[in-house]
């Protein structure tokens, strides 16, 4: 047995065993979209980091330096917002090939940097170390919530409202541009490949969300919705019902799409790294906390379905036909 | 002008302007052990990470699962014992290429629990991914201390006694017996390859370092003795004297000089990877605390030398004579 066989989380199902040394003060350890634990202040600590790899997660000839930085740090800001978190501090491990070039390598952390001083993060640490092929970089994050507005992915019930904090499938068909090489001649195509290589993380959304009453459970959606809202289901022993009709695609993705001959459906259910937040809320509350995100956003938090108490993903098509989502997102290991 | 010009400390002293945004709280940034900054209780937060990248840090033929895991957790536990920590949470990501084995993988994560056990510490979190060319593992750890407690490369003190908490050279001794492909085929041999492949963190040693009075200045060894101490006397804006018949030289190490012709003295002086601790303390405390730490771990704190007024590290060879000592540890981007 390989890990083509078991995937990337049945990998990780098999290593987390064991993990869990002194279990005291940890609230939340492998399985969220950061780690919470108590050290000995009011506030609960957060921990989190990703790691991206060239030729897996990026293209050096197609990303910017400033690009690349921000996206390193972003995706792991986007962790600490889906927690309901405030970013603190930001530590950075980079791993250079030969002939990666100093400018190249300074617009890194010129992105990080500019990105980082939007959100009042440090950047306090690091690693620094050569490589023999691939430009690497690692990127951990700390971060604090109160206890009692952290969200994490287990927390959904049933006849809970699904939102969604922005669009879906925008970062999906920016990787489509840079994968095919297609020309990027019109502000719809530049704005996807932006949500591809500069995606905002939703910070400010997140701690709006987790001090307003009645939001449960938060992931961002890093994977793709079926995938993320997927871990949502089953952390929280639940099902879903998505609402084809209601799902937030952006007029640039239907541009996309229109000259592609792609599915907007397709790429708002499956298209992974758009960085906005997934969430659920009471029933009763949702009203309350959409009007309180479109003035404070000057955009709408888009309800998208509910949480059912079926163990079934669903989706409802225009014509009120229901199908099963599967989870079609991105797993590193598992092979067709 | 590149990377191979400027070297990794300069490179570093470069990317490190402006990455502090929002100064207050943080008692420490790049450039020490461990980051050091404030939450809201007590005690320092501390976070340090390390990236080990194969084919530069390890070979994956020449060195087990259980070893790389161990040692990827311990140089990480080893940077929060020389800023006198506790440890307390891991987090570990890794990218896996096509045709790692899923036990050796396995194995990886035994070694990391196995450790992290020794020093109740929590694998918390992490990231999976694929790579195409190497295997590459990242820790991140997070510890705690007191902040009276907490040492820090900058505090040495002319006059101040220079210890170190065990061997110097060993582990560059098993380096050279793997890069070489050497048969290891004596008890000494074995014990050098274990010093490389299985370091341990100094960390209980760093605990009752940082709780002794008179302890001012610490650093893990882990470029090599001449570099490290280059570090604590760059911070302390001061100079070093070292006695080359002090350095804690292990019969192992000479045994494996006397075999294959080096000299032990280069081994202690340039050798990197040995995870000791090197520390000053106030002259005047230096016997109670070499006598509070033989008694607690059965050997001995060695004396190397002393802090000076200079703004030079000089060794007293064996008859006396005085060299300056430059400082030849590892840098992973200069060539010769």
């Amino acid at each position: 047995m390989g890990l083509n066989d078991i995937g990337e989380f049945g990998f990780i199902r098999r290593i987390r065993r064991g993990c869990l040394i002194r279990p005291e003060g940890v609230i939340q350890g492998i399985g969220d979209d950061a780690a919470a634990f108590r050290t000995d202040g009011r506030l609960v600590s957060l921990v989190t980091t990703d790691l991206l790899v060239e030729r897996v997660h990026f293209l050096r000839h197609a990303i910017s330096g400033r690009d690349l930085g921000h996206k390193s740090l972003a995706v792991n800001l986007s962790d600490i917002a889906a927690m309901g978190g405030t970013a603190r501090e930001a530590f950075v491990s980079i791993a250079i090939p030969d002939g990666c070039e100093l400018a190249y390598l300074e617009d890194i952390f010129q992105g990080m940097k500019d990105l980082a001083r939007n959100y009042a993060v440090n950047i306090l640490g690091g690693d620094t170390t050569f490589s023999r092929s691939d430009l690497i970089i690692n990127v951990a994050v700390y971060g604090m919530v109160a206890e009692n507005e952290m969200l994490t992915r287990a927390a959904a019930r049933p006849g809970d409202v699904i939102f969604c904090t922005g669009c879906l499938g925008d970062s999906r068909a920016g990787l489509h541009l840079i994968l095919e090489g297609a020309p990027v001649d019109t502000p719809e195509l530049q704005a996807l490949l932006a949500a591809h290589c500069r995606p905002e993380p939703h910070l400010r959304e997140g701690r709006l969300l987790a001090a307003a009453p009645g939001v449960r459970a938060a992931i961002d959606v890093s994977d793709g919705l079926s995938s993320d809202l997927g871990h949502i289901v089953e952390e929280s022993r639940a099902g879903a019902r998505v609402y084809a009709a209601r799902l937030p695609i952006s007029d640039n993705l239907r541009f996309f799409c229109r000259r592609f001959g792609r599915s907007p459906l397709d790429y708002a259910l499956s298209g992974g790294e758009d960085y906005t937040l997934l969430l659920t809320a009471a029933a009763g509350s949702a009203g309350a906390i959409a009007g309180a995100f479109q003035t404070a956003f000057g955009r709408p938090l888009t309800a998208i379905g509910e949480i059912t108490d079926t163990a079934r993903m669903e989706l409802v098509d225009d014509a009120g036909d229901i199908a099963p989502i599967a989870p079609t997102g991105w797993d590193h290991f598992k092979r067709p």
